[in-house]
């Protein structure tokens, strides 16, 4: 049987491998085999971004019934043109429009898989051969992994958690050469919760004019904003640079396993046509699949129907809870939060391992806290940042303090004895 | 604005352009860009493989139900795991074992948006530099598509028109070497309308391993039989040679908008875990998106409830419109079919040009159908046969008729006057 199995002629593409290496999910799947199943107090999740399981967080009826409406209707059981239905197009122009100082057309609008394939298709488009682009560190590493599949080469910019996780302007105009084709903007920020104001915004935009390169301005958490800087759209500079928008209804309408996004070309002066990456995303979408049919059919009533009353209960929600989280983080010395959060769902903080006795690092810390307390949170590292911490606030006020009762007790138990 | 215009650094990926062009929902636009809006005659599809918008092929009212009891749950607004959530996937392996001499178990499934990425999953992991595929002409060109988008290498073998479509087993020994890693087998078969004997796919299997190879086994329309040939599917011989199985319910439960579908593992000697196969295909879906997870959470009931009463209505009207298709085109002459179609939707037929007067080819002859008599057919060529059409029979019968009327007319035309 030996000798049968060496004459297989068929191995691994070792690539995906190396690209899948990079995943969140991959991260959080080894600290949960961490778990002891010994003890049984409830799991306090915080390394996720999908709060939908919460019952406080669950999205509004309104959605629900959009989606029963166009699954009964059995007018959306056909395969959808690879851009998307035009109705939904429609109304996602028409809804992204209202926050703009011009008009969307449904042209501009391509339905996507949730932000996920949005990032897949726009970086597959861009990564021609030789290409780089700059993407921010800390930062969502979806972004990394699929940069390595399609081949196209990452150029890491800070974000400094002094001026409130800004972007480092110098830093990017460094980085950038001639092969540069784009920076990345996640705004509001994962990991960080921060919310950009208008004018770095605005410097952002004059900059990648300067470079000669597009925006990506992933948006997938737009809205989601509870400080004193109101959500930009990156669009609204979509004269002075193009700008490539990447949304979806997952977090603001807390449906992340709903799977439907899209990425759009906010560009008045119609720059990415004449440079053909709009031919190009099309052509991407020809040789991919598709938001499910009848999910697009619900898309124009979820958008039309919502009312801001469900918006307000999850942005108080979110402002709530991060409210506790960063006043409970203050009792906890070995943590640190340069910025409180104002936007996304998240926050990441600082890790003082000095202070412990046998914690070597951020992997060492959310291992062991795994395991000790059942409490789940992402090392930094998986972000960018090396003893850093992100914390997902996204759950039940209650369960928040629980969980930070456990990583103070996790604390004290491990702090090295003054 | 011009020197503005020319300090843009980015470009497009021109590798995804020449992947995309290869697709037929390209070539179907073209043609339908030349209908002609003056015809106030409906226009007759016989280009698409999506009855879905016919009313006598919608689909049981148990699948939407289904849905509607998934989404009112709540239970699935949330991520779902990368592979897919457990209960599908084990209601798929009960669903698939029915048919094969081993129990396939959950960790052999895994969820994939329709189809489609089951194909892209498949190609990617087995596109290690060098390595190169073989596919079956004619065949379904988004295996090519893809396989360019991935830099693997095609390699085509012939099916035979004189043997009922089967495949040239004596090619494709010539055409494997070193670096071949599989061998893509639909079955029933898109575009020919075939349905492989057990025999044949036997010979098949055996061939395979003997090469060392995978053989992928596109059975996207499982169970659509109508002649004499049972379906079979190809992981019956999984104990000969590993077998990478593609599905979906698009085909046979009439909901291809739906997008979801599997990649599965018909391996019971393990050769694709051993070979780290499984690895790479859940690394591949660890950066890929996933089907709507409320759908996955219809799945269980969907392939438990639906009764055998609606799937022996669909392969009824299937049967009985491959009969009105080739009794409607022995009478005309331009076109022959070697073989009445048993399975699928679809029938191929050679097209003679010579007798006619004003036809240069299949692509000729389907533009100017579409603009004369307002009927969609699919060029030969776009499915590797030039000089052929692939018809659609998946439509009502009276328009069906109704299309080869129109066709007759056509050739009537458009014939040389003897």
């Amino acid at each position: 049987m030996e000798n049968e199995a060496k004459k297989w002629r068929f191995r691994p593409n070792e690539a995906i491998n190396t690209a899948a290496d990079i995943t969140i999910r991959g991260v959080l799947n080894a600290i949960m085999s961490c778990l002891d199943s010994e003890d049984k107090r409830p799991v306090i999740p915080l390394g996720h971004g999908d709060p939908s399981v919460f019952p406080c967080f669950r999205t509004t009826k309104i959605a629900d019934e959009a989606i029963v409406e166009a699954v009964r209707s059995a007018k959306f059981n056909c395969y959808s043109p690879t851009v998307g239905i035009l109705p939904a197009r429609k109304a996602i122009a028409e809804y992204l429009s209202l926050d703009l100082p011009y008009k969307l057309s449904a042209d501009d609008v391509f339905l996507t898989l949730g932000c996920t394939q949005a990032i897949e298709v726009t970086l597959s488009v861009l990564a021609r051969p030789g290409a780089n682009i700059l993407l921010p560190r800390p930062g969502f590493p979806f972004y990394e992994a699929r940069a390595a599949f399609s081949n196209l080469e990452v150029r890491h910019f800070d974000l400094l958690p002094s001026k409130g996780w800004e972007v480092d302007l110098d830093a990017v105009e460094a980085l950038a050469d001639d092969n540069t084709a784009a920076i990345v903007i996640i705004n509001p920020g994962n990991p960080c919760g921060s919310v950009f104001t208008y004018k770095h915004m605005k410097k952002i935009a004059e900059m990648a004019r300067r470079l000669g390169i597009i925006v990506i301005a992933d948006e997938v958490y737009d809205h989601l904003t509870f400080g004193s800087n109101p959500f930009v759209p990156m669009g609204v500079f979509g004269s002075i640079v193009p700008v490539l928008t990447l949304g979806s209804i997952s977090k603001r309408w807390i449906v992340p396993g709903w799977r439907v996004g899209w990425l759009v070309t906010s560009d008045p002066n119609g720059v990415l046509k004449d440079t053909k990456i709009v031919e190009c995303i099309t052509g991407c979408l020809n040789i991919s699949t598709d938001p499910a049919t009848f999910i697009q059919g619900a898309i124009p009533h979820i958008l039309e129907r919502t009312n801001q009353d469900f918006f307000n209960k999850i942005t108080g929600l979110l402002r709530q809870s991060a409210d506790v989280c960063y006043d409970e983080m203050k009792g906890i010395e070995c943590i640190t939060c340069p910025h409180k959060p104002e936007g996304s769902m998240f926050v990441m903080v600082k890790l003082n391992t000095s202070l412990m006795e046998d914690i070597n690092d951020d992997m060492d810390f959310c291992l062991k806290l795994a395991k000790e307390e059942s409490v789940i949170v992402l090392p930094g590292r998986s972000v960018g940042l090396k003893n850093w911490l992100r914390i997902t606030f996204a759950i039940e006020a209650s369960s928040l303090k629980e969980g930070f009762g456990r990583i103070k007790s996790f604390y004290q138990k491990h702090a090295k004895i003054q």
